[in-house]
């Protein structure tokens, strides 16, 4: 039996440019052609990208992407490449509808100009960012089907990571080897997972197991790519890039990989992936959604230079504009180490002193305290907001994790802005990030591109005359390792302080974690790179008097 | 056979206020067991207040739940009323967690100081604004007892609306009554699907179906209470109040009701409705969250006018504090009749002229046109949010469903606020609710709280001069019809055009619809009283190339 070449593509598709990702879809079954593949597998709704959410009960919506796809097997047919066997996501009209759910996460073979197999996917996730069961009718059959004596089966994502159903069907089906549909999202310490899964997996079934996922950042999601394939003995035999498009080519005799061309295999630490999740899914927000360039404060401070750094590293340092916009509060170094920054980062850098609106609001309210101080965070944002009108950039705002947790931030203020960079970054990760970041660029002979300053002084929020933030709040070191009980691992009081936090911290803490589900709510996207991000993945009720005892 | 008698109580819990919420409980076990009921029902997690969101997945939270609902039992028995069956209804872990999913969705029958039964949800809602397949894990078994030679058999929201599972045991099991635990929000024209559904139930049972729902807001919830009973006949027989907390009794013989106290039953329009809901939803934000007082920009139009009626009507004129925040392009009329509103409602009224703050940001910032016009808007926000944080109110932002839907707003501008009152309500219908509770103050000899000059003006932001929303907008009773398509009806273009719809206004309006997903992902929340409202129930990507061709 001759080998079959098999082609693995991650793309970066763009929810709802079905013609676009189609095209692209198009040109890379080409190029996988050119290299001999006879089997082609793209990721999870590659067609229409994902997560869809609500559009999937879009009668409209699913029509369109149904069309699109018998439209690609005809365009593929008619340029020669029918004898090839295209494996695509997409979703599709469900002969039943459940509710309000009407169509199901598929993914179609096509072959000769036609549809010759079509699967649904099984089990539905709906915990964490996902909704599916809201948005999808689960599928009932498994999908085989014969190509030159070797035996595919097929799955779509959550269907591996839950026992039982399809994965049982195949089993029984004596397959050769499994294509697994994905789009699955970054976060840390996941991939180690998905190699687990995907290498058990084909010892469980004694096949090959070829995992192709998507790339790029959708909204708050960024797909990390890192598609592999595992052979009967549990053994990784390839790796795609992480992150970026990628296409590699197995050689496939029976139930085994004889040849691999395209493999990458790097080692990345965990900073290393963060950065590069959070750069790719700033970088996808910008561009996806039609902007020409970003803006925001730099404040001297660790986290806007940690923006500003990833904004360049995303988008270069002509679509990045900074403003510094210093109030009576604030030290010489805030404004220096901020134009130190934009040196470094070769960015632009404007200086907007916000001292005379302030001081017209501030003394028509006769603000003070808490109120005064809210205002110069507000004058700040309206700044930001107004350049970002007149000129057209996107706003981005430079809040972390730590302070959205505890509300250490003010509304319409700091907050303003349409992305979050670093919104599922903690503080103490933010400093780790920075100090990554320069020793990157000095191992490559460059400027470190955070000013030292940025990162070794006491952070303040310079909103009165000598303000630290660790006047109002805990050590950072101590605040994130509690967070992370709270948020990340769910525990309750008791046993937070079981762990060996003080009962008045605890209390604090979770008291203003509580009260600041309000201001959390109406905060702009930003990337997840945590098993527990705010937004989709955390979902609080904002009115709620529980408090621990 | 004595007849039984039965008090079904619909109450008005708070999120997570166990203690306080149980204590209420207790107390109406108390009052109904001094009407001679034997057996009392409360509503679907009266215990916690529902939806309890992901509150649901903290195992500390569920502990205190299940802990709370065995103290009552203990309670109740010391009291001396352990010879009562008191069904309540509250979170209870799960005996196998599904994924992130630890609780049910439980209902405890309270006697002699123990639970004697514990039903859990078997049809789990996740769809429309309910995430329950997410939170909870589904039950699968019936729950029956008896009572004095009659059989009761639970059932819990949800499992009513589907069909299959629960009912169908009820129905092998011979029970004589049903007993339904509800938390169903209010929804324009849902009470008479309700009623429907009720009725049929209780033929097809061939029992009395005890339908008992919560009353009062959560959040972007507001449940309207009206309990009901309804006969083997098909006939409804007991009515509770709506929206309030209540109490009624039924005398049970059989499978039959002979007798009621209490019953209500008061017809009322559907703008008498949508105003009550979105009265409760307002005052139960308010005092849920402890706010002693809400604040508003006063701006002479329809919106902030009907923001303020009902804010009044809600927590009476001391609560309620009106900001006339006039700017160079403000009209007279627009200042004349924000200080006659205010005069009719008897609330509080103060000028904060925003020419100066304006002037000064103008001309640092060098602003024209659209920035200029956002600068108004976001001086305006700035001033009512100094306001809310030195004197301490929730600050209301009065944007209707209409203009939410097209973007017709300044992010951080006149969006501003903790609390939306009238987000779910069309444009349209603004104007309706207007009119309406002028004629009922009207019919009561009172003066209409809305000027009439408010009503029949065209609508306008006034941030240029002489500009009106119809300047940039469709009229707004073809915008509101076309908007019904597309969003609640979920049409595609083509549909929406074949409805009569010119093709170009269709583009331009489904292009604000999408293109304003951002805005909203950062609005206030707000009541829903319609099928689609904005936030939860629908949930749409921000980057979304999709557009109908």
């Amino acid at each position: 039996m001759a080998p079959i070449r098999l082609a693995m593509v991650q793309t970066n598709p763009v929810v709802g440019a079905i013609s676009a990702n189609l095209d692209e879809i198009f040109a890379q079954v080409r190029l996988a052609a050119a290299e001999g593949a006879k089997i082609v597998v793209f990721g999870e709704m590659a067609t229409t990208g994902y997560p869809i959410e609500d559009l999937a009960q879009r009668e409209s919506f699913v029509v369109a992407a149904e069309s699109a796809i018998a439209a690609l097997a005809t365009r593929l047919s008619d340029a020669g490449l029918g004898n090839l066997y295209v494996l695509v996501g997409h979703p599709a009209l469900a002969s039943e509808p459940n509710g309000w759910a009407i169509a199901q996460n598929s993914a179609s073979v096509l072959h000769g100009g036609k549809v010759i197999g079509r699967y649904a996917k099984q089990h539905l996730p709906n915990y964490s960012v996902f909704d599916e069961y809201r948005v999808f009718v689960p599928g009932t059959d498994a999908l085989t089907f014969e190509v030159d004596g070797t035996r595919f089966g097929v799955l779509i994502c959550e269907d591996i990571w839950q026992s039982g159903g399809p994965v049982a069907m195949l089993r029984d089906a004596n397959i050769d080897v499994a294509l697994v549909l994905n789009g699955s999202p970054f976060e840390l310490g996941k991939q180690a997972t998905r190699e687990d899964l995907v290498t058990g997996l084909a010892a469980d079934l004694d096949a090959t197991v070829v995992y192709v996922n998507l790339c790029g950042g959708q909204d708050d999601l960024v797909f990390d790519g890192a598609s592999l394939a595992a052979g009967p003995d549990g053994k990784v035999v390839a790796r795609a890039r992480a992150f970026d498009p990628d296409r590699l080519v197995l050689e496939l005799e029976g139930n085994k990989v004889t040849k691999v061309e395209g493999n990458h295999h790097a080692d990345a630490s965990d900073l290393a992936l963060v950065w590069r999740a959070l750069e790719i899914g700033l970088r996808d927000y910008v561009n996806k959604n039609g902007f020409p360039s970003v803006i925001l404060g730099l404040s001297g401070g660790i986290d806007s230079a940690v923006c500003a750094a990833l904004a360049v590293d995303a988008l270069g340092p002509d679509r990045v504009f900074g403003v510094s916009l210093p109030s009576r509060y604030s030290s010489d170094h805030s404004k220096s180490d901020a134009f130190d920054l934009a040196a470094r980062l070769g960015m632009q850098i404007r200086t907007e002193a916000i001292g005379d609106m302030v001081q017209v609001a501030e003394d028509q309210l006769k603000l003070t305290d808490l109120s005064a101080e809210n205002l110069q965070a507000r004058i700040r944002g309206l700044t930001l907001m107004s350049l970002s009108n007149s000129e057209g950039h996107l706003t981005l705002t430079t809040g972390n994790k730590t302070e959205l947790a505890v509300g250490y931030s003010t509304i319409y203020g700091d907050s303003v802005g349409g992305y979050a960079p670093i919104k599922d970054v903690a503080k103490t990760m933010v400093w780790e990030l920075a100090k990554w970041r320069n020793s990157v660029a000095e191992a490559m002979g460059q400027v470190g591109p955070i000013p030292e300053n940025s990162i070794s002084k006491p952070p303040s929020a310079e909103l009165r005359p000598g303000q630290l933030d660790q006047d109002s709040l805990p050590e950072y070191d101590l605040l994130d390792a509690l967070l992370e009980k709270y948020i990340d691992e769910r525990l309750g009081r008791a046993e937070i302080i079981a762990a060996g936090f003080e009962p008045a911290v605890v209390d604090r803490v979770i008291g203003l974690v509580d009260r600041a589900e309000w201001k959390r709510r109406q905060g702009a996207i930003g990337p997840k790179i945590t098993g527990m991000a705010f937004g989709r993945d955390r979902r609080h009720p904002i009115t709620n008097r529980y408090r621990e005892i």
